[in-house]
């Protein structure tokens, strides 16, 4: 009995452990997605200062216009 | 002397203060972007189990497919 409520614990904190590493590979999903969207938008950036600090909520925004404006163009 | 110091730090509790507002602000800014892009990939989404909870980061890995491909038939 004593030995299920610990294989329990011991489970519960292997979950708590792993949270934060769960939580740093969504990050890291999102943001390589951002980066990959930063790219794609290289000729719409251009029309930006080039020495403004864009930020992910920026370029995310850029990328609805841009993806609107593309599509529009492909239909 | 005394008054500007007491002036400086109210400056700096303000900002402070701001903080947490002007964080909630750039991330309502990024699910609104990409609550839009959900909504443009639409067709994308069918294909998709219907009963599967997508997340941000699928989400922006379905923009990058899906803008790469408009971009290829709008050029």
């Amino acid at each position: 009995q004593q030995s299920i409520i610990l294989q329990r614990d011991l489970a519960h904190v292997r979950k708590q452990l792993r949270k934060p590493l769960v939580e740093k590979l969504r990050r890291e999903r999102i943001n390589s997605s951002i980066e990959q969207l930063k790219s794609l938008l290289g000729p719409e950036f251009l029309k930006q200062q080039p020495d403004s600090k864009l930020e992910k909520a920026d370029i995310l925004e850029m990328t609805v216009s841009f993806t609107c404006k593309l599509w529009k163009t492909a239909h």
